[in-house]
């Protein structure tokens, strides 16, 4: 089966044909790990609601967990305004990481540079009762935890 | 300011001398964008806090929220395992996308081609209680969530 005439016509590959695929775990919003599709992969992804990516090393296909049994059960798959990058919300059975991790950003955090710079803003409050992900809302379901929107840019 | 040294030798990347930047939403883990960086771009985040990126389009580098007001305060940043991705964990205010959606992901689910397949996993139990962004144990926090680890590949 070929991808959807619409939706590849929706798609923004770089030069070799890729785009950006990231995988996000329903249950947590853990950011799992970011690979390559191509039109095939993504077609794929779609039939089977595994995740699947191409390889740009090995210039292969491979279905996540074909090997080490840690699949993706795709449950929502989204575009970015521009076309160029999926969001997968997964599934993710074991981890999700070829180190073993389960997510591949289980890595230390970066030094900032400094600490002390100024900011005109106040971090938000942290309200882990206004998460829900998986619903339809959104890829992450957060329709609720939305800021006012600002249309003008 | 030149970046890390060793920093600079973790990154991964590509022909253009870019990687892949993600930035989620730390108080409810929403994924609101995905563009690019290259070293300068990470240097000058790490510096000022502020999601800074490059627009290979403009060929220039921008600071997220610059024109908008809907400015991004950086809380963390990690590489993922290979180095071609870095994941910002941000207080974003106001929408992350130019269209004015709060996420560039705001964006219709993909068809699947079939909601009738077998699959040999349940999806897992969703659990909001679990969820804890912002702590220092993972770029999402989700330690406690996690499922037990086999290391073989």
């Amino acid at each position: 089966m070929a991808l959807d005439p619409d939706l590849a016509a929706r798609l923004k590959r770089n030069a070799d044909g890729l785009f950006t695929a990231v995988a996000q775990e329903r249950s947590t919003g853990t950011v799992l790990m970011v690979a390559w599709m191509d039109d095939v992969a993504l077609e794929r992804t779609l039939a089977t609601r595994k995740g699947t990516y191409y390889s740009r090393s090995r210039q292969e296909y491979w279905v996540k967990g074909e090997t080490s049994g840690h699949t993706q059960y795709v449950h929502d798959a989204r575009l970015d305004c521009d076309g160029d990058t999926v969001l997968l919300v997964v599934d993710q059975i074991g981890a999700a990481c070829h180190t073993g991790n389960h997510s591949c950003f289980d890595t230390e955090s970066l030094e900032f540079d400094t600490e002390s710079l100024e900011f005109d803003t106040e971090p938000l409050e942290f309200d882990s009762g206004a998460q829900q992900f998986g619903d339809q809302d959104g890829p992450a379901g957060v329709d609720a935890a939305r800021e006012p929107v600002d249309p003008a840019q």
